[in-house]
């Protein structure tokens, strides 16, 4: 499957940011949830409320991270958010790429699970389902 | 009923505060929310996840806050703060008092109601049970 | 001086929500202080970054606010934000109107002054410029 | 040199989580950041604003990050941290542990330089100081 991918545009907010001037690094990763959340809306046409009505769906927490920190970005910055998406078989990885003015500032590269409820309400985790790969080869 | 008061310390972070340096005010509501849960945490003997096991209760929302900021405060800050309560009969007042080495820096009045979820699993006002009631009083 | 106001849309975010579904009543005043920050933004032309080098200028922090909530809003609501600004000499005020649907949510009003620094790096209230107030008022 | 190490508890609070009832994870780099500040503080002897007086200093900004969640934490959670350092010439690691009764939950080894500021106010990298080598040898 290729991968498919979206952009959006963010903000960095004089809130993001620390007593050094630039983003407080964990607000970087408040934007990458976000980004994944809108992948999947992009994808499937419908908000992430939308994927819990629809689907055997408990969410899709992740279970790994990683990122580089290249350039520090500042209050008033608009940043340019690029994720892209590759599926396995209950898990799947986003690629997000944060740059400003065409310069990479940050690389982040999570793995997530599909996960549902078993029968006490714990989350375990689950294929994919086939409706949700159709529509991100679609 | 006499007002039931709780009192901590909390440690205002560098994540907390914002390129001036000083904290984020948004910061202070954080504070504020977690010091109104230990406040029943203390008079309950549970935590919250037992108020929702041992109660009807689906949450203490606010309805209103106001505060007031006299002082601003830094990372590395070890700040006092003073909650007191008091119960109407669905909602009840709690007023924080934030200070550093004695000194007033934030003062914040916030009105909550305890809710309950009705048939169609929407929130609604309900009267603060008596066996809670009960436990503020000793 | 007739009131400038400004309106924006934000999302509200699955991270922005608590265990009980709605929006963490913190995150409401982070999205009032950008609201804030951006409508200086609109009215003056430049970025908060080019208020620091444009003005005798050190942050325009909060002094009071007080907020109703009326409506709770839930991840992927895109809210309405309508923030409105009166001046006083070195204070100002802004009233924020957070909607759904054409439906209030939050209604907030906060008193903020404009600050310079002293001699000693701290901060002192001081009128806004009239450079500042000319803008406000085309 | 010997790692130096360093442990603490931290309450997950009810604003830390999110609809699915867990923490959000961003979250928990807010707690790595401030158990990484704690951990130079406890070997120091001093805040972070004692190191910008007493060092040339202006920063130990985070250029890598990796992270493993194996377990999720729910608010009302008192998780233990134990964050161990490893210094290089301008760089060091930061492990951090973080668990709940005996059970690792997340796992994050941090990069970070230590960084002072060049003639035009710009970050650079710099060797940490022996003076503060020192200290985490003792």
């Amino acid at each position: 499957m290729a991968a498919f991918s979206s952009t959006r545009t963010v903000r960095i907010e004089w809130g993001d940011c620390d007593p050094a001037g630039i983003i407080f690094y964990p607000r970087y990763f408040e934007i990458f949830d976000a980004s994944t959340t809108l992948l999947f809306e992009r994808a499937l046409g419908m908000k992430k409320l939308g994927m819990y009505k629809n689907f055997e769906f408990a969410g899709i927490p992740l279970v790994r991270t990683r990122a580089r920190f290249l350039k520090p970005t500042r209050f008033g910055d608009d940043v340019t958010v690029k994720s892209e998406i590759e599926f396995g078989t209950s898990s799947f990885e986003v690629e997000h790429k944060l740059s400003l003015d065409g310069v990479t500032c940050v690389e982040c590269s999570e793995k997530r699970v599909w996960v549902i409820r078993d029968g006490n309400g714990r989350f375990k985790s689950h294929p994919v389902p086939e409706a949700v790969l159709a529509r991100f080869r679609s």
